[in-house]
């Protein structure tokens, strides 16, 4: 049985596989709620503790103005930096990871401004570095999350003169992240059967 | 010939093995100066805007606690955290490469206390999942900047109850990163070299 910081306990290997509902997932999670980035963190704790790969959340950028050293560097004025690259990347048997993780209440459609012109850009540049570019996208209205490949993304982009991209299009092209005990999210399952 | 966005123009490869002297380099730096920093970035910029690899500097870690919105997303209460990883991460044909850039004024030898736990620990993790691990440290007082790989400065740590790692140990065990034009610290040929 392994204790997790955050005050998950997990009890071995059989459970893994289990799909959760979301009301289960909702009481294991002790009203910590359904945040995908909440998701997505547990499961990288997870992954780093079981040494399966190891992804970080990358901070956000914050230009710092002013700081107060009488009271131990106390930042006093700063501002917000536009993200130019997405939120996590890391490892997974030696080869790059990175991904951006987005959720939407959407019903219909996945709404294109969700991801900005620098992601975009960043994510082209790890594909032709032969990385692994990918989204994580959760449509909250139908309790279902997503594995998208970024290639797929930026296609549709270049392809499309369309604001958004259709739920069916996530329904038909890509495969869906189940919930389970732990990790929550097993996307690096689907890294491995996609990439390796 | 490239405009590089920071000011610096690049005229060919014809220039990029040339050795500077550090005269010559900050002359060329127009008074940003020397610091390692800058450095690293204006390579990290070289090497992406000619596809080389994408290695990017993480955001300092900052704990935000308040907010004012009524002028644009004011930041008026914050606190540097602890950073639990390096300073930067990125790909290289492929692979995940990870590093910490450290400079000492010290002459004869690198103080570790210059580098977390929380680092080590990390670097570790990196090296187990077959991610490329290394540190870039500078000796100001040598004008001497080397390529050290992480699995040495963990070998050394686990072996000697020293407090620092001597000068010499570089010297013979690391090699010379040498300013050139463009970029000004070509560590990928050394990464290149060490792990293809």
């Amino acid at each position: 049985m392994i204790r997790y910081p955050n005050g998950m306990t997990y009890y071995g290997n059989k459970k893994r596989k289990k799909h959760l509902t979301s009301t289960e997932l909702s009481i294991s999670s002790a009203n910590r709620g359904m945040e995908l980035e909440h998701l997505i963190n547990q499961s990288n704790e997870y992954y780093q503790l079981k040494h399966i790969c190891l992804v970080k959340k990358r901070p956000v950028p914050i230009n710092v103005l002013k700081v107060d050293y009488t009271k131990g560097a106390r930042i006093t004025q700063a501002f917000f930096e536009e993200k130019s690259t997405t939120d996590y990347n890391g490892l997974y048997k030696s080869k790059y990871l990175d991904f951006e993780a987005k959720s939407t209440q959407n019903s219909t459609a996945f709404p294109l401004n969700n991801i900005t012109k620098h992601q975009i850009e960043h994510l082209k540049e790890v594909i032709l570095q032969n990385g692994i570019a990918f989204f994580i996208i959760q449509f909250k209205a139908h309790e279902k999350i997503f594995f998208v490949e970024a290639k797929d993304v930026i296609d549709f982009i270049s392809k499309n003169n369309r604001k958004s991209i259709p739920y069916d299009f996530f329904v038909k092209n890509c495969e869906e992240i189940k919930l389970t005990y732990n990790p929550y999210l097993d996307y690096i399952k689907i890294v491995d059967k996609k990439y390796f």
